[in-house]
């Protein structure tokens, strides 16, 4: 296939700033926020601005056997986003329309390149909710988003994406246009496609427009702090927290090489002499009554320490802390692997024990945060890529790490989805019958093996 | 097909009670309640026990390329559950086993023929909850609920089963054992097989297992009903209620001919001389607060009376009224269509008003109830199969009911399913390219067509 034939080809259904072209430019569209993922040379990167745009696109792709490598913010961790030499990247970011906010039907419909926090804030002016809040929310698409099935703070109480999808127009790998779901609360009107794009990895179709649960506004809320020497500790005191059926709406963990990194970047003040930290919060009519018993727990548990924060502003500082984890955590060593190891939440101490223990076998600097709710973990191993020594024991840490979260009957990712990254992962989790049938399903969707080639399988 | 060797080699796999051959027996398999469903007559009906005869079940049906028709409880009411002729029917009500109550995990373990309510029941003397209640709860099972995607009057807060659904063992259409979907809050890894299964109608492959979430249990839940003149009211007040942020644990409404039916039947003391009766319900911390909120609004709606009820047991009653409401409308005349067309709520109100003008156009009782908060309306055709006539009208409304709602932007079924009924309908709800990747995914899954053919396609 000659590029220039491409090109060419684009450019009669695309608008001529839509078409880039400069190796400089196209060049920084290769990758994602993923380490340790190869990425190839597109050969060309796409701007569509309408949904004939994208089918003028794909039409063109599979009429020259073109791969397509769709594209959100690329703030993805797994590699999902990289391009491959001579693709075409498709970049929805410029398809960032937020088309209708209905308050009675609890329901927005968007283009896939609205920013995660700007939808959020839009629909927040209509007393709603839109709960998936990645740790990247203010730049992440709501295409990228489905594309992941992304999680966040927010799931313990609210669910991942994929529970707030309720329907999407799709650009099918030929170009024709799928309308799947519904505009109302409840459907079952044949096999759910919907779902089955949701964290598909843009493997199946590119989504051109997506139409949005929404909840109402919770309350503010309100979070406490608690301190424990051990993570059996801290792992005891979740258990507790959810066997009593308190609906926190958020509990998130920080182990103390966490701790110690988002001091050392922001001054924050926290504890450095403690090994974990719980932070729960509560959206609740009351949560100073669910905090008090949510304390109780803790301390009946081990915590050495419960501190309730004092209003919004101080839970604010306390979930502003736990955010900035990664991005402290990536100053200790030049690069950073990044797990998502998910466990039952009844496993998540021995989940985090492991990981230590892993950490010690392998002289690494592995930094622990933790969706403690919800069992999903994310150790971040620090290293050095100019270290080949080093490089490689952080590659077979992440990989111990994977195994032990699927010992514990666990899942190899939670939230960040499986790209590149993880695709060896992914066939040992599925075994053979299910890598089988998702293949079956690829093929139907995408025979001719043009939609994000290399990724997930 | 020889009959006589496809029995032989099923009893090689299955204890001599597992495998019904007397035609007296196994045409009473034959049906699930669906009216104007065609159904043939079974070869044989199994029931094993254990996911090993299931599979050699399976292998069986595909070695004699033999048809599966998988049954619950066959409280159904769309013709999934009904024989083909020469087929195996096989019931999975004998596996009814209560694997697992997890209340850390907020998981059960179940197999397919634990019955909805005994599972509620067991899982509440844990202090859990598992939302959905179809009306036929006390005899449905799990898995025919997982078949369908069944709903229930919780889903206006809670959802329907397929958001309880975590993974599955599933029994493959030639034998094999898949196991789809995990025991965490969350994970991403593939595509999501677990929610193409649920709704799929036993098209796809048998369910032997299945891991389900569950919540904590709420408060005992308070109703009010709210009587109005007109359904246009009843409408404004639901658009109301739900664009206010309210969170019911249930909306239901009851029109004029189910609450006359209702009374007929059990002398419920319900007021005849209004048009639309209103029921909500909160199971929130101070249900009494939110239902003067919400009886606040139906007033400003035009409701003609607010009626708290004075506590649990009459709440209690209001709802068993609203569950009789099928049942007193089936006495109303010899046979009834069942209709489950869902509307984004927003157009409830228009329509409910579709719905009368078809009734007086075809000179047809039509009740109505609905899961208003759902928009989801089960408009009860009442006729007589005696009358050629009436049963042609009865057909004619039933339709023109499914495309009243499509033209309101809903869906053909909110949560009865696809089955026999309404299979000329789903193809016009998803369109020639929905129908095909549809067609494509059972390709995959079930090769030589043996699982529930005749079905949803």
């Amino acid at each position: 296939m000659d590029p220039k034939d491409l090109i060419a080809r684009l450019r009669t259904g695309l608008p001529a700033d839509a078409v880039l072209t400069d190796p400089d430019v196209t060049g920084s569209y290769a990758n994602d926020m993923a380490n340790f993922c190869a990425a190839g040379t597109p050969a060309v990167v796409v701007l569509p601005r309408t949904v004939e745009e994208v089918q003028h696109v794909m039409r063109t792709a599979a009429q020259l056997r073109v791969p397509v490598v769709p594209q959100g913010a690329r703030t993805g961790v797994s590699g999902a986003a990289n391009a491959t030499d001579g693709c075409i990247v498709l970049s929805l970011v410029k398809m960032d329309r937020i088309l209708e906010i209905n308050p009675v039907d609890r329901l927005a419909v968007v283009e896939p390149g609205v920013i995660n926090a700007v939808l959020s804030r839009a629909v927040n002016e209509h007393g709603l909710y839109y709960p998936p809040d990645p740790s990247s929310w203010e730049m992440c698409t709501i295409g990228g988003n489905i594309g992941t099935a992304a999680g966040g703070l927010c799931c313990v109480k609210y669910g991942v994406t994929a529970e707030y999808v309720l329907g999407l127009d799709v650009v099918l790998a030929d170009g024709r246009l799928l309308t799947t779901g519904r505009r109302t609360a409840k459907g079952v009107a044949g096999y759910d496609l919907t779902r089955l794009f949701v964290g598909s990895e843009g493997s199946l179709g590119i989504v051109v427009r997506a139409t949005l649960a929404l909840r109402p506004s919770p309350p503010q809320q309100l979070a406490l702090v608690a301190e424990f020497a051990s993570v059996a500790a801290a792992g005891r005191a979740v258990c507790e927290i959810m066997a009593r059926g308190h609906a926190p709406s958020l509990l998130e963990l920080m182990d103390r090489t966490s701790i110690r990194a988002v001091n050392d970047m922001a001054q924050m003040g926290l504890p450095e002499t403690t090994e974990v930290l719980l932070l729960a919060a509560f959206d609740t009519p009351d949560p100073s009554a669910d905090l008090a018993a949510v304390g109780a727990l803790c301390e009946e548990a081990g915590a050495t320490q419960v501190v309730p924060a004092e209003g919004a502003a101080e839970s604010d500082l306390l979930l502003q802390a736990r955010r900035l984890a990664f991005t402290a955590l990536e100053r200790i060593k030049p690069a950073m692997l990044i797990d998502d190891v998910c466990v039952p939440r009844s496993r998540l101490a021995a989940m985090l024990e492991g990981t230590t223990a892993i950490a010690g076998k392998y002289g690494l600097t592995i930094g622990v945060c933790a969706h403690a709710g919800d069992g999903n973990t994310h150790p971040l191993v620090c290293f050095d890529p100019a270290d080949a020594d080093e490089e490689r024991r952080a590659r077979e840490s992440f990989d111990e790490i994977m195994a032990l979260g699927l010992a514990l009957g666990g899942t190899i990712t939670g939230e960040h989805g499986v790209g590149v990254l993880k695709k060896e992962w992914l066939a040992r989790e599925l075994g053979p019958v299910g890598l089988e049938l998702q293949r079956g399903i690829k093929d139907v969707f995408d025979p001719l093996g043009i939609l994000n080639p290399g990724k997930l399988f």
